[in-house]
């Protein structure tokens, strides 16, 4: 039967099991109802590649227009080729970084902007729509109805904070200071008479993965979350952090098993160090698990 | 003529100011209403001590009395002794980063916690009333008006920011998570199989004053505030940020000159250098000073 409050969810256990701890929740103070959710895999697809990766190349596309001899930069070469061996080889993380040089000494408000303009101006390589309509409908109709319970939705990604702070209060109702993900750095220069905030390409403290998330969420939120929900071995703390408070509490892990709609993979690698770990504490936690296949009856939202 | 929603305001440019701002921001976009406020001397007294620096020697003096020893730590003598020369030849941030070593390796329930149990036990030592009580109520009218209009109020402190997070939410109506301060850093250890947050003795980045506050607006908000009031040179760099944005905007200078209801002082240095460069700041950008003899009909809420 069909839930009135979460029309995409089929039924089964999954959806009992956020029915249930919506109806343990009233009963918390409101103060202390905090939900955070991962963003790549868990709110929005991040197959074939990570959004924030293309927003990258696409930049990159348009400094090299402007800048031919940055395809000097042994990494931007790699990218731009689409060399995955010499991507591999380099490491993810050492792309990303000479990527966000890319964004040196621009100030926040024209970082924002340019994300802006990426999202209006790209679409989904695979499913031809953009990229912020790849989002779940079942997830956005668990946001709302937490929402609507008083609860705090907070975003904690292993993504850039200013990326997807640039898009949550338009995609997800979520405000940017709910967006916990991995910073850069900021200098203050003065100009003109005026303080004037620019980027730097130098992360802030770690990247916001794995046990990261768990001493973020408290740095930047200041409490144990309730609901946690995530799909990779990089969430898998924070989920049983949550998890492990003394409140009613619900852990929920997104399993990428629909190869029709969507994609059919395994999480990546976190501090968790393999899927086999994270499915050993989801089974030994009782953590609810989302097949998108078997529990959603539609994954993206209609066009 | 009082005014129905800023009742303890008198009239004048300031409470003119208030009311034009508020009038202003009513065509901003409501994602863009960030007001953010110092708490020290800005919400509530920070005289003859800051309320966080009685705080920890309320905690010094439970601790002495389970370990006398920590009488031999220098630092702590100075302060139990009540030695102003020796606690000024220390430095107030040495002295305040050898108390925070009281905290160490406990979880931040339990440090909140602490907190709570000193605002219940404890009353301001010249004014007879809780510590909690020492706010001041025009500025609870104000943070009232700004919530009202659809702002997101922020508390921007040069304190510990879960000792003002303990809170903030009771006494000023904003959430943990719109809380900036000063921050310990935490480390995770597993306990009994699951994962255990506690807090070290090491203070994360830099003390939040001057330009720190900038940065930190930027990484925990996301976005430059509308609105902000401080009362001393730590807090004039935050303000002439707000000051100069390209939308509506007002800055705020609680100027402390009534030593018959509250107390009569300069603002201490941040990195603006001097009460005089602050002051010349204010007087170039126009900003708004509250005068607290003229501008406020009342200073502490009712008992």
């Amino acid at each position: 039967m069909t839930d009135p409050i979460l029309p995409s969810w089929r039924p089964g256990p999954t959806r009992d099991a956020i029915v249930d701890f919506l109806a343990a929740a009233g009963e918390i103070p409101p103060e202390q109802r905090i939900a955070v959710f991962d963003n790549d895999g868990t709110l929005w697809c991040e197959k074939p590649r990570y959004t924030q990766l293309d927003f990258l190349i696409w930049q990159l596309q348009r400094s090299i227009a402007e800048q031919p001899d940055l395809d000097d930069v042994p990494e931007y070469a790699a990218v731009l080729s689409g060399d995955h061996a010499a991507i591999a080889d380099f490491g993810l993380e050492r792309v990303a970084v000479a990527l966000l040089s890319l964004f040196e000494s621009i100030e926040p408000e024209v970082f924002e902007q340019r994300v802006r303009t990426f999202f209006a101006e790209t679409r989904h390589p695979d499913h031809d729509r953009p990229y912020d309509r790849m989002v779940y409908q079942p997830m956005l109709e668990l946001l709302g109805v937490l929402a609507s319970r008083g609860f705090s939705n907070c975003i904690v990604s292993g993504g850039g904070t200013e990326f997807v702070r640039a898009i949550s209060h338009r995609v997800y109702d979520v405000p940017q200071e709910r967006v916990v993900g991995t910073l850069v750095t900021y200098r203050l220069e003065v100009r003109g008479g005026r303080p004037v905030l620019l980027r730097t390409a130098a992360v802030q403290g770690k990247l916001n993965e794995g046990g990261a998330k768990i001493e973020n969420i408290q740095t930047a939120l200041g409490r144990r979350p309730l609901l946690a929900a995530g799909n990779s071995p990089g969430d898998a703390d924070m989920l049983e952090y949550a998890n492990t408070g003394e409140l009613p509490n619900l852990a929920l892990l997104v399993n990428h098993d629909d190869d029709q709609r969507e994609y059919a993979y395994d999480g990546v690698a976190g501090s968790f160090d393999s899927e086999e770990r994270t499915q050993e504490t989801a089974a030994r936690l009782g953590w609810s698990q989302i097949s998108m296949k078997d529990d959603w009856a539609i994954v993206f939202p209609e066009r």
